[in-house]
């Protein structure tokens, strides 16, 4: 894999700031520049001067638009990429941006993160052993798509590949949905929360995640949330009527088909 | 406190392992006796002879039946004691056992444990910082309560009294529905699950748990898990109808009410 010469990380937050401390640790690029998520155009679009490698790792309602200011400053031959939770919005930004034949925009999304967030919570090895995913679409070329899966291999991640639809129909159902739910599952507990045990700060960890950043996410994905929201809530109401119907030897082999799976996730 | 004499523990899965385990750890009995679930009448009846703490630890659904059984069994002013995490139905099975003066049923339920069961999963320090509610009636005597009490806290639990009812409440908020949701994560995942990170492993750790076991605590708390599940309904509901209208700072507002009392819990 081919070394970076100058990587730019644009917002230094959990993610950006684990990324712009992996790659100095592990000597990913020659050059690593971390740019606030708030200076001045003029200061932007001069930091991206130089650049092969641009990360923007702001927060996803703000990626459309920063994907539209750099663009016309990348160097040619530069990529961009992100590091959102959210795909569809920002890649269809970014095709819809004026083609310039020598940058590519290549999406991304580091399967990372906790209920953290900000430069202080950042780690130089939050990626190990985490899985990105990027989103490149088919216009895009080998050599952009093998750049950015360099930075994330190098920072100890898998990588897999997937269109930002397929992208964003899976972060519904595994990241945005359960955050939802632990929100509601703490709303709900009402008097009873300072009982809470091992297991319920286990399920509802997540709750403790920053509502600006998350709201943002729901907006951003909101139709398959929606749509992972509606397979969720017709699962539980079939099994709401077999618990009104005392019909608890179907109710344990359903259970024991969704705990079999659970159990291969380790 | 006074020490327990002898102490017998019948059902030696994840709880009753655990507690004969940390009883004999620390000295709290001067003598233990586990007795397994399935053994036949006569032998738990002799088990029985000479206790004066008998602690059933064995699945929700048996406790009732066990009560009856054991209750003609018991020496004078012997307490029985039970680890269930549903309540209502063994204290109205003991408080229909024919009286004896000198006997005492104190329900009892140790908010601890995990999504592993049976006795390779026991641990002497289960209970360490952990809560056990006990759920006397009006008519039980005081030291029934301290002898019951004493268990706990010389296991290192914090002990809190209330009744059945406001307990059944209470678990099914904060235990039962989040098992249930949790399983629904799992199983609405469908092709995304093995994209699944640390926050959906942490958020459905439960759902490993053994569906049996669950699904025999869903049936003994029925009422009040449905009304959890009501209760969480209508929230969900109502963020739903937040997310298609579009009304984030709407929802924003509520996510960070969540999100302190989520925090509180450490």
């Amino acid at each position: 894999m081919s070394r970076i010469s100058r990587l730019v990380v644009v917002g230094l937050g959990l993610i950006g700031g684990s990324v712009a401390r992996g790659v100095k640790a592990r000597g990913l690029a020659a050059e690593v520049v971390g740019v606030g998520r708030d200076p001045v155009r003029l200061e932007r679009a001069r930091g991206l001067r130089g650049a092969d490698l641009v990360l923007l790792a702001t927060p996803v309602g703000s990626l459309p638009g920063l994907v539209r200011e750099a663009w016309p400053h990348l160097e040619p031959g530069a990529v961009l990429t992100d590091a959102g939770s959210v795909k569809g919005e920002v890649v269809a930004a970014a095709g819809a941006c004026p083609a310039r034949p020598e940058t590519t925009f290549v999406g991304g999304h580091p399967l990372a993160g906790s209920e953290q967030s900000g430069f202080a919570a950042s780690r130089p090895d939050l990626f190990e052993d985490s899985l990105t995913i990027l989103t490149p679409t088919a216009a895009a070329p080998a050599e952009a798509v093998a750049r950015v899966s360099a930075l994330w291999l190098g920072l100890g991640s898998q990588v897999r590949l997937m269109s930002a639809e397929e992208h964003d129909r899976a972060v519904a159902a595994i990241s945005h949905l359960p955050h939802l739910v632990a929100y509601a599952l703490v709303g709900a507990a009402g008097e009873a929360l300072p009982l809470a045990a091992r297991g319920f700060q286990d399920t509802t960890r997540i709750a403790a995640s920053d509502e600006v950043l998350w709201a943002d996410i729901f907006r951003g994905n909101r139709e398959a949330l929606l749509a992972a929201l509606e397979t969720f809530g017709a699962l539980l109401a079939r099994w709401e009527a077999l618990i009104r119907a005392g019909e608890w030897t179907a109710l344990e082999a359903e259970l024991a088909r969704v705990r079999e799976l659970r159990e291969k996730l380790g």
